[in-house]
């Protein structure tokens, strides 16, 4: 969402994403050990948007009373000022939040409509357009999660895209001349919304606002989001306009999108002569008498496609190169949830003031063994005992064997050295989810 | 590789790759505090392929002699009976394996070819493929990383794919009548063949040996892979075919490949008509219609991909549903790494025996914050105090706070109660950051 720029701005910088054509993310090369953390730039940007995610007004903020209750976290999106106050041609009033839905933990775009007439607000109308909303599932369209009146206002419930702007502020705001968009990027947003537009109306849903450069977000990969799935269907249920009408429209609305990035202006469509004459001369003859076409004649959205087909190829190609590259990158991390899980349990069981009255609970038994396998992990020193070692390849292997239960046996010594105690990290991982279970039943200690 | 059966099927099952259309990886949704790890079957994938890169031949094996000294780790790729023994038309005498290089640490597999004339092993030749695949990045190529010559032998290096199974192991062999393929399988196979025979012929080059089922392998999610870049281009470089010619049997062997896919067959182009009957049976009229043009008409690349101009927009689609579900898993796993490492700092720090013959270190300090604080994290107790409370949200947010430096202050309470101490997340990261550099600066303790 657009309500904060400068996180989005930094989520944009993060992948090189300045203007280019899909954007590439950088692919580690699978190593035979993991050995290091994500990519900076692929580490900034999801700890952007976590912190995006995060973000919350203070809990005394009036506000709050104007959601349903099942939903806290709130943040206004303010920078939205496309949506605050109109929504599409006709004007709303219309209030944008990021949210959580307690329910199920998960953020949420809530959009709030005041000052609806009681028949707009229809429950039949409501549930209808969900339903139908619900069969669209396209990685270019952002997904409608409910409808519903709370009080006098309609509430209509998106998913969260964290730090992704609109095409509008992207590329349309600023004064002067901008310089002309890459075609590479052009063909990409054609690509992505001609095959959305197409995944919509297979299920007999119109977007009803493709030509609107503030309902389109962008994200860090390059990838186009819908942001507006059912609004018009129901604030404009009463419209007199057919299906088949306002599909056309889609299709001409692509046109007039791409007339407006490609000219880099928003009101292009209102002089569509010297408009088209301006993509001329800044673009290739192919992307010109696709942009011609779209805004010209009355086509399908099947025939959109059509018309990109040699692109479309390019754009496939080019999200096979990012599969890869997330896929190689989560390979890598895919071990990281289940080494935390482990230091999470041994902070949990070590080191505990008491446990049900007893106060050496975590000295004795098997937790004094998993004290010393701490030890041995993260307490290396140098060889004369005389400095602290740490040595990260160390503690990662210990913890990988520590959650496979590998058979692999380690001398631990007590801290006076006088105790020595042999134990593999299979026992080891045993013992540790077992001190870990007595802590979660919330009973003392067993007979040690 | 198809050299661990049990591992690729493993893989094929993680995501009920059954044979069916492009696979989609199930994807998380957003959540505002991290709660949960990897989906297990993602988490199993991810440990096979880990299994199979470092599974390696015990160090006596004779057969690591017959590599070049920068590779070890060494597995035979056996399963591999398509290569073992004979490249494409004209046997040739191959062992091909899995090895690691010693320089970047990466897998990679290793062609060995015994028996060339040495004309045959021209280190130009060598070099002139090698840096001309260098220019192919194709998501269904497996990249050619270089071919030279050691001893009497030529070698081949590309990227290792651990767990895929070729086309003709997954789908052609058993005896008997199988049940036909997916068509949306064979679509898929379509576009991403036929974008990648654009991609080799837009560098120039051909690929050799589309129509061998043997050659493409199959991973678990779906994407096909040309597993042989370069290889005729050295072994048959003397050959007197055209560029122009080899391009077109290019297109051609895509259209006996769907052929012998498609009646599940590896003999199907020996009687063409009677397979078309059988692919006209079993398949919509366009489908059978793509086959039909493909093998009877000499086509380009370009030709090829504007045949399949309505199914790419479904093939990438389906990559923009893979790409934001890898997205989502990766971004938790991001924020896994990041707790991961503050954990792990924790477990540094807190309770070492000694620092450089200090033996209150850990005790003294700001480190006597950070373990106050680790009691607040980890040690939560129920409200009077009598059980232990284990909140795996209460840690979540905690770390995710510590993580961000948030400013939010906790009241940190001694054992005995008799010290109480207020600090923010913002200053314990900043404590906890100091305390971990001295460890690593292996210098005892600041004056506290």
């Amino acid at each position: 969402m657009g309500g904060a720029a400068a996180g989005a701005a930094l989520l944009g910088d993060a992948l090189g994403g300045g203007g280019g054509g899909p954007t590439v993310v950088p692919a580690p090369r699978r190593r035979t050990l993991w050995s290091q953390f994500l990519p900076k730039n692929m580490a900034a940007l999801y700890a952007a948007r976590s912190a995006l995610i995060l973000s919350e007004s203070a809990a005394d903020d009036p506000r709050y009373k104007e959601l349903p209750p099942r939903f806290g976290r709130m943040r206004l999106l303010d920078g939205d000022s496309s949506v605050r106050g109109a929504t599409g041609s006709t004007g709303y009033n219309t209030t944008v939040y990021k949210v959580v839905n307690h329910d199920d933990g998960m953020a949420y775009v809530l959009r709030r409509v005041d000052g609806l007439r009681r028949t707009t607000m229809s429950p039949r109308v409501c549930e209808a357009v969900s339903a139908r909303w619900s069969k669209v599932a396209h990685g270019a369209v952002i997904p409608l999660r409910g409808v519903s009146v709370h009080g006098a206002a309609l509430f209509f419930l998106h998913d969260y895209v964290p730090g992704a702007q609109s095409l509008a502020e992207r590329f349309l705001t600023g004064a002067g001349a901008a310089a002309p968009l890459p075609e590479a990027l052009l063909w990409s947003v054609a690509c992505q919304l001609a095959t959305a537009v197409r995944a919509c109306h297979r299920a007999a849903l119109a977007m009803r606002c493709v030509h609107n450069p503030a309902r389109m977000l962008l994200d860090a990969f390059g990838r186009v989001r819908f942001n507006g799935a059912g609004l018009l269907d129901v604030l404009e249920a009463e419209s007199k306009k057919s299906l088949a009408e306002l599909q056309a429209g889609d299709v001409l609305g692509l046109g007039y999108l791409l007339l407006a990035l490609a000219t880099r202006s928003a009101a292009a469509s209102a002089t569509p002569q010297e408009s088209m004459e301006r993509v001329a001369a800044a673009y290739s003859p192919e992307f010109a008498k696709l942009v011609h076409r779209l805004v010209s004649v009355r086509l399908s959205a099947d025939d959109a496609v059509s018309l990109l087909a040699g692109r479309l190829g390019d754009e496939v190609s080019a999200q096979y190169v990012m599969v890869d590259a997330l896929d190689a990158s989560l390979a890598r991390e895919a071990d990281n949830g289940r080494m935390l899980r482990l230091c999470i349990k041994l902070l949990c069981v070590l080191e505990r003031a008491e446990v049900a009255g007893d106060p050496s609970w975590s000295e004795q038994g098997d937790r004094y063994m998993l004290k010393l396998l701490r030890d041995h992990i993260f307490h290396q020193t140098t060889a004369d005992g005389a400095a602290p070692q740490l040595d990260m390849g160390h503690v990662l292997e210990a913890l990988s064997k520590l959650d496979v239960g590998h058979p692999q046996r380690v001398l631990l010594s007590s801290r006076d050295g006088r105790t020595l105690l042999v134990s593999s990290f299979a026992e080891a991982r045993t013992m540790l989810n077992a001190a870990y279970d007595e802590l979660r039943r919330g009973v003392g200690p067993s007979p040690a």
